[in-house]
């Protein structure tokens, strides 16, 4: 094998392996949407097969013989970034796929049904006993799976690994600390401030609050020919069906989060399509994913949509739309999405808390799979984290260690990525300042498109050719620092509360 | 190889077979309600891949041992129906997919896009010249690959037999003749009748004849736990998801002609879904394909949906929820649904001439196959087709050759299934007035259930275990036979217009 064939039966994979995760995200979107409930065993069949089929690419000839030959190639050898990505993203694959026994994976996906059901019981019964056994069967395998990949590391390392290409857990908790503090310090003094005051908003018109939603998505760039809204799903969620297809999924509500959760939605969505063509021919297409993915979603919601500037070109229009808001002002509204209130769940959280929500679940998986936390004390600790960084503690299981899906629906080693996220925004948001100091002045007349084009421009072209580690050196010269994120919710928030 | 692992065999084939297919229809469905513009091309790419695993399956090993073992075995000799189907089914994939030629397919694939782009430009032209190269070359690769898969044949008995499993060309054209005889005497005798007084209907909300539509296919029998409803498409169709999965999609509209619609897409979703479990494992779900799918919507349409049994009961319900209807009588309303009026489109006509567009275009196809007909002189020979059978010349070649993407989205081979579909309705409807005899009464109270009973008890049950022959046999003793289908029509229109 020479280095253009070994390099062309990668391309060869890679455009086979993303077919079927397109199918993958298509079954997605369908199954929270139209699929009927006498169909749902059908198409997990389906899935299993598809999931098998895709596995199988990396267990045949064609990726063994890849492997022999790059099992002494060094990517800095390599010709360019994208054969570098190529090779770097091939040998994950393949080392997931052919480490990862077919028995154990398929005894997690049995059971990964019934975690699901256990835990719906569970919450209805606001009884984690209920839910326990599962969550530690489903830790623990997942942790089989993770040894198995690389015997050599902590399985947490692993799992985090594959959410977060690249990042250490040492270097997250690192930053995660920081973050904590800092956050935490922040929280004490904003409760020394005026907290401004804030009035309720009725809920409107869920169609008249989709269509203001769906129009704000358009305007920062969301083309409709390359993506489309469907609003019949409980959890928002886009999907990435294809280099220039990124569906935005959402729920008919009449509340003003919606808007927000439309501008998320939407970065996902852009990032995910916004792929060059080499990168598209390369199938690199869709945007790294974990935190990075979630950085892009969080910077349209938070860094633009929770922007000042941003609603006093857009608020007018609000009100000229939606009849509820003619008597708020707009002082009015922005104090109220910009009011801090630790609650216990994450999903409807403030910007200021949101993070601490990940950080503490982060370490109660990190301290489950180092052995120092057991499922039978999973609900404690975790009532015992909320009171300890947020002052509160839930009310009940269902408050507390049920309040989400992820551990149930296989999300483990996953939530590092929302506070990762957020951390992403901070460095973005500076890099961009500095690019285009008149941003806040271009926003306030509406005029979103530089930060449209140096997006494009600085990150998604490049789809996942780099990791978040490599995009964040290209931006800003360092790697991951909570420091400016901290800095953007000072200035922000300390304004607000007149404590800066 | 022994019997039970060929069988095995088989089963397996076929599981994956269907996994593939229900992933085409899920494609199908998503690209004519939410596949956005720039979605296509990428789409297109995955779908082929698909196309290829799917054939793949039957070009490999697994598939050829099975050919060998079976390559003596007579299908009368098998152990019981569904090993019979299993192996019937199993020899006409094996053989179209080895021996059509990959690139004749290749090439066929790639000028189908071409093909339906020449068509809509040479509709928006109203002008077949545009189109005519690009008929000519569809019709000539389909003739080439007919006689690849059986150079015994002649290319459109192939055809026919691939969309009408079991059906001879020669049979089909003999009820044929009978049927568009009886049909042309029918209508010449109309027009000596009293043609019933009709009052114009006003559209009504399309949302509220939405909900009215859907409540009425749900009360045929469609259960809202094994299908969905999408109203996003430009022509309504239905997808068969999976065994218990079956789909019905439309579009918004508020002419009561969205009821019949919902009616007739309800009969092949139910019919879809209704296999026993038994047929089930053995992948044969989903119903005969060709005109006895289309018979099962049509029964639910036009026997069902067109009766005045039915109406007598829905009637009033129609007139309490939709205001237009609250000043015309069910006796105009019947009068209206009824009206025998000769149209240039086939979609929009009525349940006498319907069938006249089918058979007039499965006589052009035939024709053409035979080399009796070129591509130069189609639109000419269709027009003259239309003044012969139907009395109207079509005003142009949008309004003629041109009316329906049809030949230009690769069916071909295709048109016989409608006029079947209404031949198979008359068989069902003596064979179920039969077992039924107080059918009319038991509708007019609006107890639909013995109807449904029945089908799921002599058809749908069997999936596609039985070619359509066979399964008229199982319900009548005879096979194909327009008379009951022409008595049907005499009955009902012959009392209406009083020749009788």
């Amino acid at each position: 094998m020479r280095y253009q064939d070994c390099l062309h039966s990668i391309r060869q994979l890679n455009e086979q392996f993303r077919h079927y995760k397109s199918i993958e995200s298509l079954f997605e979107l369908d199954q929270w949407s139209m699929l009927p409930a006498e169909g749902a065993a059908y198409r997990q069949q389906t899935a299993a097969f598809i999931g098998e089929q895709k596995n199988a690419l990396y267990c045949g000839d064609q990726a063994r013989r890849v492997a022999d030959f790059l099992s002494g190639v060094k990517l800095e050898e390599l010709d360019n970034d994208i054969d570098r990505a190529l090779v770097r993203i091939f040998r994950a694959r393949y080392r997931n796929a052919v480490h990862t026994p077919v028995d154990l994976l398929r005894e997690y996906n049995l059971m990964k049904a019934e975690c699901m059901n256990a835990w719906k019981q569970a919450r209805q019964a606001q009884d984690y006993g209920i839910f326990r056994p599962y969550l530690a069967r489903a830790f623990d395998l997942k942790k089989q799976i993770a040894l198995s990949i690389n015997p050599d590391a902590p399985a947490f390392e692993t799992l985090v690994g594959m959410t977060d290409e690249g990042l250490q857990v040492q270097e997250v908790s690192e930053q995660f600390d920081r973050l904590k503090t800092g956050l935490r310090s922040l929280l004490n003094r904003l409760q020394t401030g005026h907290a401004p005051e804030t009035v309720p908003i009725p809920d409107c018109d869920p169609e008249q609050m989709e269509r203001f939603a769906q129009r704000l998505a358009r305007e920062l760039g969301y083309s409709s020919e390359r993506g489309s809204f469907n609003n019949r799903v409980v959890h928002a969620f886009t999907s990435f069906m294809g280099p220039r297809d990124a569906r935005v999924s959402t729920y008919r509500n009449g509340s003003y989060n919606l808007i927000f959760t439309y501008l998320h939605e939407a970065g996902h969505a852009m990032y995910a399509s916004g792929s060059s063509q080499e990168i598209i021919d390369a199938g690199l297409w869709g945007g790294v994913e974990g935190g990075f993915h979630e950085a892009n979603a969080r910077f349209f919601e938070n860094m633009v949509g929770h922007s000042r500037a941003y609603w006093s070109h857009y608020y007018p229009q609000l009100q000229a739309e939606l009849a509820p808001f003619r008597d708020i002002s707009l002082d009015a509204f922005y104090a109220v999405t910009h009011q801090v209130r630790p609650t216990p769940r994450r999903i409807s959280s403030d910007e200021v808390t949101y993070s601490l929500h990940a950080i503490l679940r982060f370490e109660l998986e990190r301290d489950y799979f180092a052995g120092e936390l057991s499922a039978d004390d999973m609900a404690q600790a975790w009532n015992d984290k909320y009171e300890g960084y947020l002052g509160i503690r839930p009310q009940n299981d269902t408050e507390g260690v049920l309040q989400d899906m992820h551990w149930a629906g296989d999300y483990i080693g996953y939530f590092q990525s929302y506070a990762l996220g957020n951390i992403y925004t901070g460095q973005i948001l500076q890099a961009m300042h500095e690019d285009i100091p008149d941003m806040d002045a271009r926003m306030a007349r509406g005029d979103l498109q530089p930060i449209y084009v140096w997006m494009q421009d600085k990150i998604w072209q490049y789809g996942c050719c780099y990791t978040a580690g490599e995009l964040m050196h290209r931006l800003t010269g360092t790697g991951l620092d909570a420091q400016p994120f901290l800095e953007y919710l000072e200035r922000t928030y300390g304004a607000l509360y007149g404590i800066s």
